[in-house]
């Protein structure tokens, strides 16, 4: 099964930081590439270049209308959002929605999204009912999913951190 | 016992909606306040428009110097960052260290963060030990500390969302 995270309603100026973070996220917990569906120099290196360092096999793309593309998905997808089925309830259902033959597919928008999302979605799921973020939406989404797991995933990248107390441990190979 | 945020190394410029990100976690997650250490009129008015629209107490305030603000904090501090103590195994020793008198505080920074924090800090604490973001790195510590329970919190705000499959049901008091 492979995981993908195609993140909607990027603008360009205003939300470079955040979509760095939720395709950060995405690789962090677990799932396997991020989807945008806008062109971004800026993302693309800042992602290549951390799965370059610090492991892993995660990867970017860009796909022109994230419309077509959910239309065309043959796996399940689950659109995340504050307004659907509280993620505690809804993770169960998802993995059995799953075989191995299913790729998973989670949707992540900004502040609005357009209607359409949510009856093409396979699921609407909320962490929480409360505004927060798409970054820490798809952290807690990932996290449940793969019951805290993802946290001890070994990367195998040239760069390593030995967890430490007080400092900054950071092993090259 | 009060939670609050400490947001370190914010550029006003750039990172803008990553730290009204983080205060919006904060806040749906269960913290009491969010301190910037350079005052941003946006994210004030953004954060107070969501508590009063959202319900529950939160706060934002502004200090000058978030190094003399940590010297002075007399409860526990908890420094979020890749290079600490795996999350899972810190987050009960954060709260054996805390007792009905003692406030916690979480310090969140950006990219580069000043060596001193290590020092100042009670615990240095990592949510796994990759690259993500100071947004997810705070939603996963405060759902390990509340176990999960803070996403069940009831806000009481004006605003109310009833979840739903596959539409936005929001109740206005």
């Amino acid at each position: 099964m492979k995981i993908s995270v195609l993140r909607i309603g990027h603008r360009p100026l205003r939300d470079k930081r955040v979509t760095t973070h939720v395709a950060l996220v995405a690789r962090a917990f677990g799932a396997d590439e991020i989807i945008l569906t806008e062109e971004d120099d800026a993302i693309e290196e800042s992602v290549t270049d951390v799965t370059k360092r610090w492991g892993g096999s995660f990867s970017i793309t860009t796909v022109s209308g994230w419309k077509s593309f959910l239309e065309a998905w043959k796996g399940v997808a689950v659109h995340l959002t504050m307004y659907g089925l509280p993620v505690d309830d809804a993770v169960g259902e998802v993995k059995k929605s799953l075989d191995d033959s299913k790729d998973l597919l989670i949707v992540v928008g900004g502040e609005k999204v357009p209607g359409d999302l949510f009856r093409l979605s396979d699921f609407n799921v909320s962490v929480g009912n409360q505004p927060h973020s798409e970054v820490s939406a798809l952290a807690i989404f990932l996290d449940r999913f793969f019951n805290g797991k993802e946290l001890l995933v070994d990367f195998n990248g040239e760069m390593r951190i030995i967890p430490s107390e007080r400092s900054k441990n950071v092993k090259r190979l």
